[in-house]
């Protein structure tokens, strides 16, 4: 009997193990789909004549992260670093060695690693270099993003913390799904990308205040990249508690996903409340409510599993308000973010890491004002200054050297035009030629919408026809009367 | 070692209500998820100009619902309501003191709750006021639809049932995922709902049995929702068994995910095959096609736990016809729903609740015709009696409202050119301003289509070019020839 | 206390057995949503004018596979075959008296007869008629792909192999996730389809090497079936284990999932690189980038849970080589296959099949050159030649019956037209009726565009106006300049 007691214990411990790996296999899986949201979401955001580019980029997105994240990645993030230990990990190269056990682990790694590449596609889009996204892509999932969470996540200096010894004990720094790790890290390069790219041209004009509104193409398409975003998040955040089995586990994933709807559904209201109140005028916008929505979900990030539900509720308002904020500070700052993708993913990023740290049930300053969650703040404002200096210097030099060498930005003649359209010219045959040789054909929004803008109908006859270069006519920004 | 074995056992115990959990919080995201499948089959079944506006509503309905379900609607649901426990609960208000293994439960049930407020908008669509859409989805996810599942599902009227003593012992009302709680409520809400705002213009016209066919704008957008409601449904079906841990519960849930694709599958042959004899002619329609497998998958919620497969064929069958009538009952009424929403959910949900009696494995009239089926039957038609009264009431209050204070419809003007394009005239700056000012830029598809329509071609010259205002120039109805 | 324990062993292993319905049930359902993405891949690589019956078709797909599966496939398959049990299976016809617990097996086995069959829908489109799709549909899931799942996943002779005894034991034709069985098996039919169809009119000139690109209409649309199908793939090859709960499951089912990334990262990058190349000169295609990724995972299929990544990483390289291999050798042999599917699914699955015979880690030729590796890579040869017999024999069968019989090809004016504009004509009403009427309303693409190619602008006036007839002005193979 004995040895049949300690086999079921044994074999309760096997079944928990399985019962997690399945776990993070199905969570990383659906942050994996996140990839989709991501270019659906740019897709519908950029003009039409960019849309092949930025799907493919967004295809080969995922692949090029697969590869470094495998290669170097996961081995800098969770490696064993020996004497580097608090800074770096270094084994398990292209998973060397690595025991089969961590596999479930290193794929969920990867979806995250991905995240974090991918948020910066959004803020460069429409002007940048296909080769530059490739190596960006390469250098943040390979190096910046996994140095950064081998400190908050792996066995770092931020994950230990220091010992104030006492009453107080061990402070560290928090962030159990990444506001910071992925999401301020992500924003940081964006925002460094987009501005060593420069704005769009027609975006900001010399001597104006007036924004050149270069509006998305389609708003089903930004919709459906939103709502796969809105699935991917709950995932995302729930699934950062990395096991199911032990006890506690399931509450905390399931107050995980509550929190980050109710994140998302007052930062949804706030934003367009704001933003009706404020810019629009009397129009209610689509990406403004995706984008606020997306902005509560990444500052739920920091601190899902520890909030009461009224907690994340007040969350959500101020990642509303952060939001509108650096939306406005980019445009004041002249930096052409397409997407708004530091706007969401940095102003959402820090508004989590901070705000946990008055937010938090156990030792929140609102909840105890003591040195503990005073020091809890300094600590989360330890985090932010080192991802937030880790990830600008480097990425400051990928897209610096990119730029020495010429390959960040696409030339002006490709950038009118659209990569879509320098495409067509340099392909073989196509059942179009025919008409193409009379020299008339073009893509269908670049020749006709630009020519009557510029009041020269092209048939010499004036026609009020604009054609639908889109799944709709309207705009993503193309708000909607109340 | 008999401290050794108490151990086990309450691990198994915990590992179990972990596993549980996790089952709740996966099915239940992948019902969430089904908000978007809602979105795109709207989205694609409305004319363009409206796709924004349903997109958006859209896009802020699962938020409307997870305030509302969160402030008010889990308490009246499953809450603890003292004396008035048959009827309506009353704690856990905004998740007050309501413990942490219940979040996931929370959760699950709040994906239901979204679900059965967004089957109205399909049936408003293209007429309703931005802040109808909010109102109602507050009301029916906070109060009306929460109610019904504490009859049905909670600890309420519906469940406990009667206990006929002898042999009988106790009935209640069945309903496993909700063919009556979910579909048959949402159906009345949306029948309401469209009755009272009235047809779209050009739909009915006066005199004349001629049916506008107010085609939608895209296939692919329309057929990607269906898909993901396909996708969603076997979680919405498979889910509702709730627990996944104890001995049965695997078979329940893959039967009940089983019987949904055959019940989905033969509505849909159903649903084409009798289109294909009275109506279109010669002609497949997908929107039909989609249609018919919704309601096969929407009267499979009832009993799809509890049936042989080929009673789910059956079924399907039945769901098919009820489809067809329901769909034809509400044209002959001169009730708009551009969606088929009350023919899918309130025809495929009264199916379901029926048939069940019928069909039910082991107590359905079919295999066993005694007074306890009988009396089975009896306590399904008191469920949908109680159903339909309560929410045809108390969204006639609702509705009536909004109507009242002159909020419930859209001006003419609104409505005649999208919303779309009303925004557009809102908007401080935009691109196309410059060609705007001469007077002469306007959406496509209001402009161009409309006049070109009116036989007055837009540029003075006679043009046959109609604008493909869509992914692409079909339509929704478009059917294709076999 | 003995009792106690038993209890407890019991528990364990109805709770195990729980996980693995749970397992099969969820990863079975995502595997179902891959139908989504072939529809999308395959309606965004069609003309415009084909998208309503492409899409109608794959919805009508699984539904007709639930049919042919539950009735005949699953019986065939997994039943009980008596003497026959070596070649095929006899029970469970329509699920009769098929034990509960067999249903999460019989779910997810159809999700992947579902996928089997969908292969095919992409070498046939744009000329096939619908009621042939229902017919191969019904066969391949009826009949053609149960019998080899019997002999290589149930208990037939490729699963059982052959007893070489002393050193050796039994060796057996290894297919873990199917790139034989599933993938091999819907790429012949595929093949043989697509061959007795004939290419679609304008692909191939004769006395010319010249090949039409018959453009696919949307970007965006392809993208998103090759993001859904990434995702699927995952739990195509993950879900494969079929059991989570046993010690390694877990472990093997993210090795898989690893591998699938792995492979597809490798062949997405080798494809791009190749076409780069030799093909279309200065340009990136995003249809080549996606199907180089499927043809990864397909090739992962065999042996994803048997390989170290780097193995998977040359499997992808070797992946993309095959895949534009038989890319051009079908156009060699004037075969038309408008998806590239053949080249994807047989291409990519005959190099999964025979390098996991090289590549995996345990008795690989690479690893482990001995008589047992070389007679493993002879009975991987074996089964390919056993399921390339058997599909195109049956599959010539089902399509060559069809072609007698006249229902296997659209008439030349419905292929000219688009089955769309086939479908207009016999509505009874439209809202555009009247300018129909004038005789000069058509649907956007086959008019006006088929005009302005022939020369002839629609109103007398010359115009350079194209219509956008998709959600960009862009191709699918409309590739972007590096």
């Amino acid at each position: 009997m004995s040895s049949n007691a300690t086999v079921t214990a044994e074999e309760i411990s096997s079944l928990s193990f399985s019962l997690d790996q399945f776990f993070l296999i199905i969570m990383g899986m659906v942050v994996y789909f996140m990839q989709c949201g991501f270019a659906f979401l740019e897709a519908g955001a950029v003009r039409s004549k960019n849309v092949t580019n930025i799907l493919i980029k967004n295809v080969m997105d995922s692949f090029v992260s697969g590869i470094a994240y495998w290669i170097f990645g996961y081995a800098f993030a969770y490696g064993d670093g020996g004497k580097a230990q608090k800074f770096i990990g270094a084994s398990y190269f292209a998973s060397y060695d690595m025991p089969m056990d961590q596999y479930a682990s290193f794929f969920f790694q990867y979806t995250f690693a991905a995240t974090a590449a991918t948020i910066v596609s959004g803020a460069v889009a429409e002007r940048c270099e296909f080769i530059a996204y490739f190596a960006y892509s390469f250098v943040i999932t390979g190096f910046i993003y996994p140095v950064v969470t081998h400190w908050a996540w792996g066995s770092g200096w931020l994950v230990d913390g220091h010992d104030y010894g006492g009453d107080i004990g061990q402070i560290a720094y928090q962030d159990f799904a990444g506001s910071g790790v992925v999401h301020v890290l992500g924003g940081v390069c964006a925002f460094i990308g987009a501005a060593l790219l420069g704005p769009r041209i027609g975006r900001f004009q010399k001597g104006s205040n007036v924004i050149g509104n270069l509006r998305g193409h389609s708003v089903p398409i930004a919709a459906l990249g939103g709502f796969v975003l809105f699935f991917g998040f709950l995932a995302f955040n729930g699934g950062s508690q990395l096991t199911i089995s032990s006890e506690g586990d399931g509450a905390a994933v399931a107050v995980s996903v509550v929190n980050t709807i109710i994140s998302a559904s007052f930062a949804a209201f706030g934003s367009l409340i704001i933003n009706r109140l404020h810019i629009f005028g009397n129009t209610w916008s689509l990406l403004v409510t995706i984008n606020g929505a997306l902005t509560g979900m990444v500052a739920a990030c920091a601190g899902c599993n520890q909030m009461h539900p009224w907690s994340a509720a007040v969350l959500g308002l101020f990642a509303a308000m952060s939001y509108t904020l650096w939306s406005t500070v980019m445009k004041k700052l002249n930096i052409d973010d397409p997407l708004d993708a530091v706007a969401v993913h940095f102003g959402g990023g820090i508004t989590g890491v901070v705000l946990i740290a008055f937010l938090d049930k156990d030792d929140g300053i609102l909840f105890n004002w003591d040195r503990k969650s005073g020091l809890k703040l300094g600590w989360q404002f330890a985090g932010l200054a080192a991802i937030i200096g880790w990830s600008a210097l480097f990425s400051l030099l990928v897209f610096g050297i990119l730029k020495c060498f010429g390959v960040l930005r696409v030339s002006r003649e490709i950038e009118d035009k659209g990569y879509t359209k320098m495409a067509y010219e340099n392909e073989s045959f196509t059942i179009e030629n025919e008409y193409q040789d009379k020299g008339v054909h073009e893509t269908p929004e670049t020749s006709a919408a630009v020519r009557i803008r510029n009041g020269t109908p092209p048939n010499g006859h004036r026609t009020i026809l604009t054609i639908s270069n889109g799944t709709t006519p309207s705009t993503v920004d193309g708000a909607t009367k109340m």
